[in-house]
């Protein structure tokens, strides 16, 4: 265990307020909260005149043992107790899922404590009805945790960010998917042993679908469109793919082509019409792209907007104790708040139209195995053009029955290039239209 | 001109408040804030119920052609008569320097009227000694922009980390330097060349001495080091070492070896002592480091706790837009707070022990150029192994008169380094000790 630091033994010339909270759900990211308040106790008092004291943990099974001590009828069944409890000032909630953790939060907001949360599928879903219950009770409801872990991402877009006319967030946050082409990318690693190894080093569950299927991501994507635009944006309305169709030869040819392949959370705004649009799918990275170097089971979010340019978050996006770290940064703010009788304030959010997959634009790879005799280019280029797809690159790789032709186009219309892999994949001369993938600018 | 995004223009459910900024100083910072605000006004109240008025903008010169349009009467010389201006709620000081400036901010907070402010040198000063007063009338200062222009890291400092035991900080920020950096880098080219080009640019000023000597870093190191560790830390405690001595030869060196050089500004807690060292140097960084890819003007800080892991902040660290972007963020988070009659409170900063840098550690990498006869690397070591410093890889690069030994070591003491190249530097067979460059570990 790590002393606290020498400044933190100076007293605080303000006496210190004590504020106590109470924890719902006690696993990996509880843990660490818990322990992390133990260390820096002090230090946070003597820099705040914040004395934090875990005075209620609610937790699914009483006689699990548990990575931290914590004192006599502290530990207990019952969450919804938790939350009424008049020695609890402040809830956090780290259950996860959409109820109970909805009613808890509700309840607490309307008693008028403050919550700080990390559940990223609960906010997802009905986050802005939460948001409207904080504020109009006047208390905060923080959730840095809910997206990108450790990394304080959700603070710089909820305020630093609050004035920046934002036009696009990128996001690389989750880190299994991340693990895994990072993966794929350095071995030449099959998909499926690329999973494998994730999951026997715990980077990926049993089923993981979740992840791997950019639910996860999804949601987090909802989040970041949410406060990043002041648009009401649900899981729902993102559109998903996942990275399970990945080969090893589409990384070997993005990485031959001066990229790498990233699954990215991205929402953009159409600040002309006021169109949101936010979806999940691997992507084509340029190499000098900072999201480029971002590897493992690493995070981060890049923001664009008309005034500050480009901005980049980087770190862990999960794991106990960044986690925790972010839901401690929450913790001394909604009760630095609470002893001087304010909040953060989550502000208005409309609802913004969607813009459906079909009507977004971004530049394309399409590879395909062909037969190869003469003609077939210009068979093929015919259906892009029919479609009006505009070719910026093609190339033939390999020959005679291993033939492939690899084209990227300029910037397209969604729909058109759907529509022209179609009907690709009924001309004679095309095997098999292979993965299609969307590139992002630099 | 940008319209105003579809979602502002939906009224706001509550009326919007007004809150009258008086900015002082009118160059390119100001101007691109007085544009931001006129552009993101109403989205701006819509989001926040907040209405931003500008109504008086100091300036030296009154007849200087302005980049904005500005109703009459709102420009004028008097900056002092601007802070005690009933008709002013919150004071924007952009005018730089210490004086007048520590004057007309203490005048403003101890009035009652929050301040933001991007003036570096001025919180490398007295920073302490203002944060004391605004805490003190119990209203704001705010100083995103001071540190990293654009980039939200002095807000993630102060806010989302305040919990965590930090014990490192590292940044590029000074984007003239690495401006330089980079273009050594990319096209072999000499410091005195790259300067010229980056002058030519804008890049760097025409005496380019605070930028190049790491004054300009320094400063912000200083301001980085107070907030990241809550200790009192002045542009005097930070040690410096700039850039005018790399040359073409180090940085292909540095390639070599699998290393990049780059300014930076380090502040380190040693959480045993509590002691806080703080210095500007160029340094070899490994190129898989996140902060090795940094290139151009942009900046990035990278943060090491002991519960969040590793945190990188990447963004534009300079320019009119970027720095406005981040003073908007300030003055919205200020108003918010004046209006509700709160603060953000800057806590308690402690005076730390600076450790000097002959006490810091780190490892090194030394070359030289010797006389090419047997028994020269016995002697050279012998060198090393009298002041204790450990070799990690030696090697011999040419031959005959161009021969040159380059050691890296492990980690060892500044003072025992320094006492080894002096002592070198009076061998025979030693003809020159070239630039001595600290490693950053990955």
């Amino acid at each position: 265990m790590v002393e606290p630091v020498a400044w933190a033994t100076v007293s605080s010339p303000e006496p210190s307020t004590t504020v106590r909270l109470g924890v719902l759900g006690c696993g990996n990211v509880g843990a660490a909260l818990v322990r992390l308040i133990a260390d820096q106790r002090s230090a946070i008092a003597a820099r705040t005149g914040l004395n934090l004291e875990v005075t209620r943990v609610a937790v699914r099974n009483l006689s699990r043992e548990r990575p931290v001590e914590l004192p006599e009828g502290v530990l207990t069944r019952d969450a919804a107790a938790v939350v009424t409890d008049p020695e609890v000032d402040l809830v956090v909630e780290l259950i996860g899922g959409i109820e109970p953790a909805r009613e808890l939060i509700t309840a607490a907001l309307t008693a008028g404590k403050p919550v700080v949360t990390g559940n990223k599928e609960l906010l997802a879903n009905v986050g802005p009805e939460l948001y409207a219950v904080a504020d109009q009770h006047g208390v905060d409801l923080l959730f840095e945790a809910a997206v990108a872990g450790g990394i304080p991402v959700v603070r710089a877009l909820r305020e630093s960010l609050r004035g920046e006319p934002l036009h696009r967030v990128l996001g690389i946050i989750n880190g299994t998917t991340n693990f895994i082409l990072t993966k794929m990318a350095a071995e030449g690693a099959d998909y499926g042993a690329a999973l494998s190894e994730a999951q026997a080093l715990g980077y990926a569950e049993r089923d993981p679908t979740a992840d791997v299927e950019g639910y996860d991501a999804g949601a987090k994507a909802a989040i970041m469109a949410t406060i990043a635009f002041g648009s009401r944006v649900v899981a729902g309305d993102v559109y998903h793919e996942g990275i399970s169709g990945i080969t090893a030869h589409d990384i070997a040819m993005a990485k031959r082509l001066g990229y790498v392949v990233k699954l990215l959370g991205i929402a953009e705004l159409d600040r002309e019409t006021g169109e949101v649009a936010v979806r999940v799918h691997p992507a084509m990275v340029p190499l000098a792209h900072p999201l480029a170097s971002v590897n493992g089971s690493y995070n981060a979010v890049f923001v664009e907007g008309d005034a500050v340019g480009q901005l980049m978050f980087y770190g862990r996006g999960a794991g106990g104790a960044p986690t925790a770290s972010a839901v401690l940064g929450d913790v001394i703010d909604a009760a630095d708040h609470l002893v001087h009788g304010t909040s953060a304030g989550l502000g208005t959010f409309q609802r913004a139209r969607i813009r459906p997959i079909d009507e977004t634009t971004a530049e394309y790879l399409l590879s395909m195995e062909v037969v190869d005799q003469p003609g077939v280019l210009h068979a093929v280029t015919g259906v892009f053009a029919r479609h009006g797809v505009s070719i910026r690159a093609a190339e033939q790789e390999g020959a005679g029955p291993a033939a492939r032709l690899v084209f990227i186009t300029h910037e397209a219309k969604e729909a058109d290039v759907q529509a022209t892999v179609r009907q690709l994949r009924d001309l004679d001369v095309v095997r098999q239209v292979g993965g299609l993938l969307r590139v992002i600018g630099a």
